[in-house]
């Protein structure tokens, strides 16, 4: 079994490496060989198989041709760039998002076996005039240039897996809340940092009111979500290859009384609320309640509360816990 | 007012030039400059005003920057790979429908001023587990690569709209019947050429059952809405630029009852019944119903009973009627 994770240099990519490594299997396979690419040199993962690392843009076809070799099984493509970004940079964007995404399916498609591809979507693909509750029917209507490529990669995904020239499933994620590690250039950055940092004693601020609402989840169990999501059988998909990763329906405000239930009042007291236009203006359409009924009859699950997410920031990620 | 129609050689695209024509306005503007370009020479129309004819394979960017000047202010965006050629020639398909697309709207995007794009897109954007009506809000989850091409173009539409780089608007077409002339290379061609066919004293053959039930528009009603579709405001469409083009459900049997109805019980006669299960298995998953309220909103309309279609062909289309 050769997995080969693209993006695997960031905070997803390496979290997932290291929970194939702690696992040593995947579809019920030994792994021999694992391959973690990003666009630039991603980090060595310690593993009592092989791991190599390698550097690729997959918006080049000559790059994406070369590092995929006729032996991978299992493809994670996680490389994007993220939504305040390809908001900025249009060109950027459709080229890593779009067409990088094609370049990855046109090389499985040469492969002499259909590889299986995990896709990272997002639920910025559902904008617009949205039902009360998002479902697994409804439309991808979305506002922003990411979501739009997102959802372009869903659907590419779908077709090359009904044509049988790779075995594709894609899960929008949810807000991935609490990431680790440093500011992103994602707009839905904050709903990680007005935790992040005040847990690590430095002040943030949050540009929406408490009764915010939206969807999130934590990495821990993004990543359980991920392996799973590789593991489900092809003909259990029906007619649709993709769908929204479970998470929880939660307000600004309850996931701010979740972490004070866990860390105590401290960290609350350094988030100020501050209005951002520009953030606003992406993160008003993300007002959204899910239902997540495909995944979960697939077996993927959410977190069971909010305070569960802090709780493995402290234990996963926090700098000196 | 300067128009150009990318696939206007086809007979969509003959039938709304000499529309124009006979209008002589769009937008509330006089037309002075009327361009059909297509893969190989369009036939012209004849017109007080200019009429150019030009060959473009919008595949190729170098083309389409040259086709395209600077002083256009409306283009409709016809070309395409018909459904079976596109289920047939994967590569065929992704160059012309989905690259040629974004060549297209690449090249709006360098214009000094955002023209308006008016996209036929296709129900064929429907598919897999539907509800038993489709509406405005219906996820668009194709299981042709036509289908999904279109789907894709509709994404860029809208998001190129959204940004200001266009003026778009999309349309899914019902299937057109009676189309005129000879049998093209979609799987729907049927639903035409057994009305086509035996109002003209030949044989032709229905690979489906009486009971099949779709969604219908005639030719002389589609170019009325593809002239109205130019025509509405940009603010009237909300957050979706793209969505289904008003039409008749109905069966296979109703439509040639109708016929009958209108040209009596000779060309029923010539009819025949033969499954033919590669055509069945891509209209099998045509069995739609459709609500078009959106459409309807704007001012896009149906024919009001199939017999209407009959006449337009007999009136419009039919050779030496």
């Amino acid at each position: 079994m050769k997995v080969l994770i693209l993006g695997g240099g960031g905070f997803v990519g390496q979290k997932l490496a290291r929970s194939l490594v702690a696992r040593g299997t995947l579809r019920g396979e030994n792994i021999k060989t694992l391959v973690l690419a990003d666009v630039v040199d991603p980090a060595v993962v310690e593993a009592p198989f092989g791991v190599e690392v390698a550097t690729c843009d997959i918006s080049d076809p000559d790059q994406v041709n070369q590092l995929i070799s006729e032996d991978v099984d299992v493809i994670y493509l996680l490389a994007a760039i993220v939504s305040g970004q390809a908001e900025e940079d249009l060109d950027l964007g459709m080229r890593i998002n779009m067409m990088g995404t094609l370049n990855v399916l046109e090389r499985c498609r040469a492969l002499p076996h259909a590889p299986v591809v995990v896709f990272t979507s997002s639920v910025a693909c559902f904008g617009g005039d949205l039902p009360d509750v998002i479902t697994d029917q409804t439309l991808l209507n979305p506002q922003t240039s990411y979501g739009a490529q997102k959802a372009i990669g869903e659907l590419l995904i779908n077709d090359y897996s009904r044509r049988g020239l790779i075995d594709g499933r894609g899960f929008r994620l949810p807000t991935i809340s609490v990431r680790p590690g440093k500011p992103n250039r994602a707009a839905s950055g904050f709903m990680s940092s007005i935790f992040r940092e005040p847990l690590n004693g430095m002040t943030s601020n949050c540009p929406v009111s408490r009764d915010f609402p939206h969807f999130y989840l934590s990495p821990r169990k993004c990543i359980e979500n991920l392996i799973k999501g590789a593991e489900i059988s092809a003909e259990d998909f029906g007619q649709n290859r993709c769908m929204t990763m479970p998470g929880q329906n939660l307000t600004i405000g309850a996931m701010i009384d979740a972490m004070t239930a866990v860390a105590g009042p401290e960290p609350e007291k350094l988030i100020t609320y501050e209005t951002d236009e520009d953030v606003w203006a992406i993160a008003k359409g993300w007002q959204f309640t899910f239902k997540t009924d495909k995944a979960r009859a697939l077996g993927l699950t959410a977190d069971e509360s909010f305070e569960e997410n802090i709780r493995y920031y402290i234990e996963d990620d926090q700098p000196n816990a």
